[in-house]
């Protein structure tokens, strides 16, 4: 089998809290639970393939219209089409982020150069360096994780702003991951989706997993205002990506308004304890604005936390970083002291 | 949006019986609902990308190793990851069949012959007619549907080894699709899964969307023994593409032995009455082993029952086809005769 390189592996070893995937430590709403239950009785037939009432609820929530939004099998699976559909030749990635826009452009054919976040800088992005990083490579497609992935660091929307014109006048279609968008403090002042009218070179990718705890039921989704990105998307994909399951379970959860504002008041409180924890031990902590934290210690420290059936991301299989770094979700308080004694006890036995 | 060409269309039209898509007419096992409803509180951590527990339970279901099994969200999933990660040149098809096949292949770059079914010898495969185009064109893939969609016909499993066997000598991959296969009064009269270790070349798609009407749930599985035909599909697609409570589902589905030894008694006994009904009010109507009815009227037939809210398949846009031909699923006995009556009263109307 094909080696699993990312957070969240319960089912190969024994966990008791997984500090490693950054779900909502909320749990899942129970009205999309409630809903997902009612919707298996109407499991039996093929899902609907266009995903036409939950892609209104979407256009509804977001204001931008359905005709401009796509529904996928998680995240994951929009990336995959984005890669497979538009099929660019290069392709142009920041590192450190998520290692899935590269399995998927590589799968797709696409030569793949990365923007390299340096250290000395703490990992912040540098619009310089990457547009003379596009101007040298000329890629036909770029991805930014922003919040990016692992770091937590996001950028304002005036900078991806700047980035997606630049990325018109370059030829270049830009994919903006904003798939922990919503647990920034203010989404608002980073988000680039009231802007996609003015950039039809310019996808925004957002999930329901992450923010609402669905990631094992799978839906995520994107806008574009260029209707022919998503036809392309389309092409390449089987008709019924989407399970009945889980367009019943996102159409629930946009209900969900006061849960995510609960969420939203949670992280950040207990963001703040979790990095103070960690720095109190000794540890470099990055500003992290998300629901996660990356930090950098001693090699070995995933490998004693599993001992204790405590499961953390190593970032070790990172381009651009090493087994010193790791990323852990923020979780809630109890979990969280729970979590910080564990480490120190094994801290104190090295 | 792109065009939707299947059956299933029930979310965009009023239909009160669907016969325009194969799904068992039992409905989902009371065991897979409840399974499925429970795993709800599971799901909030990414599934297991591996589906290893799944795998394990198809092993001893079938007395295959589980190295050998992968599942995808769905069969259509793992056609396009065949299409995509073997990366065909040139591909052979019969037709009348499933039109996802040169969907996927197309998408993917290949080009695409088909071995027509001739209507004058009632659409049976030839595989003399069927050799000597693969020697013509000379594809490195081939799929082949066992019992075929839309006809219902099966090939004996002799027939089905020929096949393989040739294919091996001749470079070409072979995929037979028998998502319809369990469907068979005897199964194993049919499937060749018990000689894929003699040919590494072959590939054999299944569903638990048909037989346990789990379509909305997305869950389909293949079996090869060539190890490195699962890690080229794995390589392009995503993590976690099958979802947690598609895995519950199907784990829980492969108890229902009795489910389906009750729906073979039933689709045989309605297949017979279903098909006398149509022959009587003059249809022709083709021997289909399978859970569903091909048959050849007036055009205009869809559309007039459609009135009634009873959806069809009409096969016009089948290549080799066209709107004189339609497809019925097999369904309860009560559905059934209603079926029958509207059916004449349209006839009485023209």
């Amino acid at each position: 089998m094909t080696e699993y390189g990312h957070g969240g592996d319960i089912y190969s070893q024994e966990v008791e809290l997984d500090y490693s995937a950054n779900i909502n430590p909320l749990g899942m709403p129970e009205g999309v639970k409630e809903a997902i239950r009612r919707a298996v009785d109407q499991a039996a037939p093929y899902p609907d393939s266009a995903c036409r009432r939950l892609r209104g609820r979407l256009a509804n929530a977001y204001g931008i219209g359905a005709d401009r939004i796509i529904c996928g099998n998680g995240a994951a699976d929009l990336i995959f089409q984005l890669a497979w559909g538009l099929a660019p030749k290069r392709a142009l990635l920041t590192a450190p982020s998520f290692s899935e826009y590269g399995q998927a452009l590589r799968a797709a054919g696409a030569e793949v150069v990365s923007c390299m976040l340096r250290e000395e800088r703490g990992f912040a992005f540098s619009l310089e360096d990457w547009k003379k990083k596009a101007e040298d490579f000329h890629p036909d497609m770029a991805f930014f994780c922003n919040p990016n992935n692992p770091t937590g660091l996001a950028e304002p929307k005036e900078t991806v702003t700047e980035m997606a014109k630049f990325c018109r006048e370059m030829g270049i279609f830009l994919v903006v991951d904003e798939c922990f968008g919503e647990f920034l403090d203010e989404p608002e002042r980073y988000s680039i989706l009231g802007e996609i009218d003015r950039f039809p070179n310019v996808f925004v990718l957002k999930a329901f997993t992450k923010l609402y705890a669905m990631a094992g039921v799978r839906l995520g989704y994107g806008f574009c205002s260029d209707g022919r990105v998503l036809e392309a998307m389309e092409r390449v994909r089987q008709p019924w990506s989407v399970s009945a399951l889980a367009q019943a379970g996102g159409e629930a959860a946009l209900k969900e308004t006061e849960y995510v504002e609960k969420t939203r008041r949670l992280i950040r409180a207990q963001r703040e304890f979790l990095k103070n924890g960690l720095k109190e031990l000794g540890f470099a902590v990055w500003d992290s604005m998300a629901n996660y934290l990356f930090f950098s210690g001693d090699p070995g420290l995933k490998e004693k936390l599993l001992e204790r059936k405590i499961l953390i991301r190593s970032c070790a299989n990172y381009p651009g970083l090493d087994g010193r770094y790791y990323r852990i979700c923020v979780r809630t308080e109890a979990e969280n002291r729970r979590f910080l004694e564990e480490l120190k006890r094994v801290l104190e036995h090295r």
